[in-house]
């Protein structure tokens, strides 16, 4: 079957604009209630239809919807309203130096997407809260789109902390972010495949303080995914899903 | 308005038993997807619909689906699927025993229900990480019923580090829960009245490990929130929303 129909979920509206820029999206009146705060926005590419779901704002405090609360519902909504052939993920991140990562850079999740902040320390329980949500193979996708990959982990905060650090890194993941898991829950439900593109403002591991690199580099990085998140949308408009996820 | 429907969020099964088995709700097949592992039982209380939706089990790990992920989901599910009048939650959750908590308590939440495992120190962000959902008064509704107030802090984390206890005393909670903040943001999205029952797992503030306390006092617990949970429900039922809240 071939990749018709494309949902790209994303965030924060500032991470998004460039993209809707670039593909000109043009923002459409959904079939959501009025009540939520989600935007959506459509277009084309090939041969396949494009839709982009934002957030939305707060309406009390006026920022973006981040974290897993508002991503798992705009996957639900994006499963349910546009029945999507492949999900995509997209947005900002912080990354781990000491692992390979630098600022600007745009990785592709790899092998498992998890959670590092629900600690949940009774069996059965303990490894459901950290979901491991199983990636795909994309590794030639990867090569060719010229992405780094790395195993993203979620939670809802923006700063660190030395839990979250622990479990960071048991997780292996090279990227913190603060949406893919809750998307990779609702997407694996629903088994649909999952892309998560990921573009670095901040490094975990540096001494600077997160929410500064984050709003210096935030622009930067959103320029740089909307090119990686172009790429990717025309590689896999009109092939299968075969054709994009490695063979064995 | 007359309140007819209401619906009941629970996380666990073992939490709602001793409520379905009292009430004798009967598992419903829903309009909800196949997909989704929700399950949704329903039942009435004198002339109101009463429908209770619990998270149901994680295909993977066989555990039932606790944590804000599944309830922003259950209650986006329950507002389309039943337009509730009225949505309550009722679940076990720990509370501080320095602020008058004991084991078995239960508590209706008050004032505000908060977030404490969503930092993000950004202006705007920050207060929308806490969120900060207004409660209605439901003081003489909390003494007819025998019921102890207190401030709610919800997190993805069943046990207590140094970072979430600064956040949960900042919150000024009594109760620390893992669902409620999650529920009330989509209960305010649409407008709906939402009560919210919290029966005493363990103490926040003892030395015994949460995980341990709260398996022990698991049944206690849910046999006492199903107690005041059928109370409440039969105070609400067929009255109006002005009816239960005080009127200053």
């Amino acid at each position: 079957m071939k990749i018709l129909m494309i949902v790209v979920i994303m965030a924060m509206f500032q991470e998004a604009e460039p993209f809707i820029n670039r593909l000109g999206l043009q923002k459409i009146v959904s079939n959501l209630d009025k009540q939520l705060p989600i935007e959506v926005f459509k277009g084309k590419v090939n041969e396949s239809d494009v839709v982009l779901i934002v957030n939305g704002k707060d309406k009390r405090f006026g920022v973006d919807n981040v974290g897993t609360q508002p991503a798992t519902l705009s996957t639900y909504l994006a499963i349910n309203n546009f029945n999507p052939d492949l999900l995509m993920n997209a947005g900002t991140a912080g990354g781990f130096h000491a692992k390979g990562a630098d600022i600007g850079d745009v990785y592709i999740g790899s092998d498992f997407i998890r959670f590092h902040d629900r600690r949940i320390p009774i069996p059965g329980f303990k490894e459901y809260g950290v979901g491991s949500y199983k990636v795909p193979d994309f590794d030639q996708f990867a090569t060719d789109l010229g992405l780094k990959k790395g195993i993203i982990s979620t939670g809802n905060s923006l700063d660190i902390i030395p839990k979250d650090l622990e479990m960071i890194k048991a997780n292996e993941a090279v990227i913190k972010d603060m949406e893919a898991a809750a998307i990779a829950w609702v997407a694996e439900l629903y088994n649909i495949p999952l892309i998560t593109l990921k573009s670095i403002t901040d490094l975990v591991d540096s001494k600077k303080p997160t929410q500064d690199e984050f709003m210096k580099n935030l622009s930067l990085a959103s320029e740089n995914l909307q090119k990686k998140l172009i790429a990717a949308i025309n590689f896999c408009a009109g092939k299968t899903i075969n054709e994009i996820i490695d063979r064995a």
